[in-house]
């Protein structure tokens, strides 16, 4: 699919047409500052929605099989997939109930997610998925062993056909509105990671690396 | 369907089975610290899975129509829906890549949404809505006049099919990586707020309320 077909019927958005958003690189950094999505899928016409954590890499987005294995039991060759990362970035609040909103930042995928297969693709995938959350961590950890990676599915979901969906700014209210006594504005809201917890079973003098001590999303 | 026969064979935790949580006050209480789900339904056999706030009361949870008018467009009475809430509270970096997680508690509710057409009815769950987010903001905004109630749609899920899944604590390694010379711990994360942005355009002397001053979801 080429990407001067964005956005498809199918995720054109409908609702607060103006938010949407359909250029690859925006998408991409929206995807780039999550790592937690929610995976959707359908079984005997009921939809499943898990949230489980994925990494990026050029146009393939990779989760665990282990987060859906509901899904993954009754796929062969691809089942339909919907993936949605959304970051919250505060609350809108206008003097009207009606223009209450939410600035945020949120991506729909649509598309097949197939099981990657190869040792050595998966393998890769993990170190993707891996680094997406947490660089650096990889080189430190002992990396997955041959049984490990058995147990392990992983799922590739191309990024083909999508949409992202974008509010930013004030509070947006009629104009007979703004003469009412109300406050308005925004509260700002953000994921912030705190000052890491010691494992209680650490070998003595081992300290906790850079990354884990100014985690942020922003880059 | 009576509380005893939870999980059912759609909503028992495959993966992890240890943390499968099915007690529903347990599910409230995660309900109520979040307020943005992932609503999921499936139009042509394709799912999608969209963001949107919602509210609860009792064993109800409403959600705006505004978010998920694709789905509106088809329904009646009744669509099938999965509505997944997901409170993200830290990394869990073990000593071997294979063990890595997340702390986490999440909700899965499956059901049919309908919509809720009688007026008063809507007004109030509108009310819920705003007050499970913000409480105090519904009666310091302007109230929805007849022309807004007439263009918002709501819609009611039933929480009556769920289960939740929640990790908490260390990492978990395996016996004989705790030999390892790896840091080992947890990141926490956690939702803030910031400082609320007043709007360009407030009144002379309004300031901001004290629900929008020290806003946090632990209650």
């Amino acid at each position: 699919m080429s990407e001067t077909q964005m956005p498809t019927a199918r995720t054109r958005v409908v609702r607060e047409a103006d938010r949407g958003v359909y250029d690859r690189e925006t998408v991409h950094r929206i995807l780039d500052e999550g790592f937690l999505c929610h995976a959707g899928f359908v079984v005997n016409g009921q939809p499943f929605v898990i949230p489980t954590s994925y990494g990026r890499k050029d146009a393939s987005l990779y989760i665990h099989g282990s987060a859906a294995s509901r899904m993954l039991r009754q796929m062969k060759e691809g089942i339909s997939v919907c993936i949605t990362v959304t970051l919250l970035d505060g609350l809108v609040l206008a003097r009207s109930v009606f223009n209450h909103s939410m600035n945020y930042r949120s991506v729909v995928i649509l598309g097949k997610a197939t099981l990657v297969d190869d040792p050595k693709e998966k393998l890769a995938a993990l170190r993707i998925l891996s680094e997406h959350i947490l660089p650096g961590r990889w080189d430190d950890a002992r990396q997955p062993n041959e049984r490990e990676l058995k147990q392990t599915s992983v799922l590739r979901v191309p990024i083909e056909e999508f949409s992202a969906k974008v509010r930013v700014g004030p509070p947006i209210d009629d104009e007979e509105d703004y003469s009412l006594p109300t406050w308005a504005g925004v509260v700002p809201l953000e994921m912030v990671a705190g000052k890491p917890i010691d494992d209680a079973r650490l070998l003595p003098g081992i300290e906790s690396p850079e990354y884990s001590r100014h985690y942020t999303r922003k880059r």
